[in-house]
């Protein structure tokens, strides 16, 4: 057994070049990826890891809702020591975001097998699919939910995307999958997930550290609401008689907006979609659906923000005459790491030399739907100018290989 | 000669025929009508109108921009009497926005025509098009730009439809119309335009009376504004580093409305359309793009509205760090209806024993085109619950009979 403080060596180029390549599939806008689950693009990407999984050694396994496995098997039976993140992205969104982690993993695991050899434990590496919602609005982590028995039978019967057109069971049809087989991805047999990340937010970029060891994700609920008034024309009817669902909205995503600014920080809540009918310059509209995101990391708070949040909806509504009414689309309460995870993780850091923070998530990921049935814990690399959901983002390969350093040296201390 | 006191006999069941067998071409949602300039709906409702302008014994004349005439020729020349409104709909609108005012412009001179015989002067039936700019969002009141020789050469080229896709110049040639002849449409021999429209407000329903003499029109302005800031992951970027143009939107919006609001009666402020990129639930959005209606009917306070309304746009952008820009779509100012008419309508009123009142119109109508070239005045009929550019719109057969007596006996005290 090896020393934990013998730095493990990470391959720059190869990394570099794994980004680039699968930035291919779904390239948009020159550094955007528009890579939606079960597209074509989505498809060629998953090919390609697995093609890299087998260049690497591993053997690859498909399973039943899309995801991509690479597995090194480990001298001695048990559960797996498991790295991986999503490769589909928004829309678009840019080449780091999910797919860094994905990479990571098969990297990580790639230099431990080359330095050390065959691991004690089993390792795997992983492709996820759908973290993003980002075809299926309400399907956010299908591939995790997937892997922990999280999707019920006929769930993607119900499943409609963005644009209206299909459904889940359609798409998963059309690349070949069988919805119905969706139990068969279930696992009972991972240990551990550790996954990296980009940060998506300009909070290790203040502090200049490139990498930071997560304390736990953030809880998040996404509203879809539906105000509705009565359509009028713009001119001929006084301010005094409207029942404005316009007005009524605009007076709640300021008030939404402004109450996590005063909240401070972590508190976030974003207005991101609004739709408007009938969207007309000179007529007060009959309706407007919009959506509000918020999250906090600390279960309690994050109750009374959304007890907030909802109180003032109803009272906007209520005051100006509106209906109103909401869905929950998601419900993720805050996941705290696995202490005994965020501990090696930070240890790993150390021994390798790279200078870390912790911090909690303010964005959701896999890992809080791995942690239904694994310890889990993330490591998190510094995103240029913190932006993220956009082709603009960006990490260096100098910040990247000092994450996957520290995920390389974790998966050491918990698989050799 | 007759006298005025006497009772000029309208055709109650011909005119409920003739508003529901219109309201076919193009009929949407039940009561509903979408029936946008030049569609093939908008094409039919154009021939039934000439087909019953003859039926009325009139000479039809189709014009170059589209606007259709049946004319009444005097015993004497010199300039012409015209009655008429524009036929084309919001997306969808009602039955009687417009529709109702060429209709009335018909009956009217059909039953002056049956009941006094060949008037001493001209009186002419007229159905605009394209009053909405429904279809091309800056063409309003094209058919009324037509006659008045507001459009100028190469105008239709620049005119681009609501979803972008072809220009006005497309969609004329594709109903056999030529854009290079629409100068031909101008007119320069309208001595007076009586303009009769449903009320599209709820002021004459709160005082019960069938009828209004409008005295003047009020002034609109039309600002597309777009505000653009920073995409951004929307659980990672903190509150106070955000540049997050929907909040901004918001602010804005809900100010603007509340501006008007404490105006009072007659300003009025509308935000109609609002479009959002990226538009999704976990983005802080790059770019809202939205429209600003504004009106008032007093051509000073019309100047104050916008100035406030212009600086409060700007004071949000620069507080919030967000670039800001707009577009004035429409600035039409403010419409005085001819003294004399005005007087001559509301003694035609009281001839014809119909109670109204007088009010400013928070609309605006073809009327303010046509006073570039012809003395003008509007008489408006009560609309069920003030609604209007909806399917829900309604005016009783019995108000509209009153309302058209109005304007056949104001024609009547100008023709004969």
């Amino acid at each position: 057994m090896v020393t934990m403080s013998q730095t493990i060596d990470i391959d720059a180029g190869l990394i570099e070049k794994y980004i680039m390549e699968l930035a291919k599939f779904g390239e948009h806008s020159g550094t955007g990826v528009w890579r939606t689950v079960y597209s074509p693009e989505w498809v060629a990407a998953t090919q390609q890891y697995a093609r890299w999984c087998e260049d690497a050694g591993l053997t690859v396994h498909h399973d039943t809702v899309g995801n991509v496995w690479g597995r090194l098997k480990g001298r001695e039976p048990g559960p797996s020591i498991v790295s991986g993140s999503h490769i589909d992205t928004q829309r678009p969104g840019g080449r780091y975001d999910g797919t860094l982690g994905a990479l990571a993993g098969l990297i990580a695991i790639r230099a431990l097998k080359t330095q050390f050899g065959i691991p004690r434990r089993t390792l795997e590496a992983v492709a996820l699919c759908e973290e993003e919602g980002s075809r299926f609005p309400s399907a956010g982590w299908w591939g995790s939910r997937g892997i922990t028995g999280r999707i019920a039978p006929g769930d993607s019967d119900k499943l409609v995307s963005l644009d209206g057109t299909e459904t889940m069971t359609d798409a998963m049809r059309a690349v070949g999958l069988d919805p119905d087989d969706v139990a068969a991805a279930r696992r009972n047999d991972i240990d551990s997930f550790v996954e990296l990340h980009i940060e998506q937010g300009p909070i290790l970029e203040q502090v200049d550290l490139p990498v930071a060891i997560v304390s736990g994700i953030t809880g998040i609920r996404h509203y879809d609401v539906e105000l509705i008034g009565q359509q009028n024309h713009a001119g001929g009817f006084p301010m005094d008689m409207r029942r404005d669902p316009m007005a009524g909205f605009a007076e709640i995503a300021n008030s939404l907006v402004d109450t996590a600014h005063r909240w401070g920080r972590p508190a976030v809540t974003t207005v991101g979609r609004v739709e408007v009918e009938p969207n007309s310059v000179a007529v007060v509209p009959k309706r407007v659906r919009f959506t509000v995101d918020a999250r906090h990391p600390v279960q309690e708070s994050y109750e009374r923000l959304m007890a907030s949040h909802e109180r003032l909806m109803r009272e906007v509504a209520a005051r100006r005459n509106l209906e109103i009414s909401w869905k929950v689309m998601i419900d993720q309460p805050a996941c705290p790491s696995d202490p005994g995870l965020y501990a090696v993780a930070q240890e790993a850091a150390r021994d390798q030399g790279v200078p870390f923070m912790t911090m909690a998530s303010g964005a959701g990921h896999d890992s809080q739907q791995m942690a239904a049935i694994a310890k889990v814990v993330m490591i998190f690399v510094r995103s240029k100018d913190g932006r993220s959901h956009t082709p603009e983002e960006f990490s260096s390969i100098k910040d990247i290989v000092a994450g996957i350093r520290v995920l390389a040296a974790t998966l050491h201390k918990l698989a050799y």
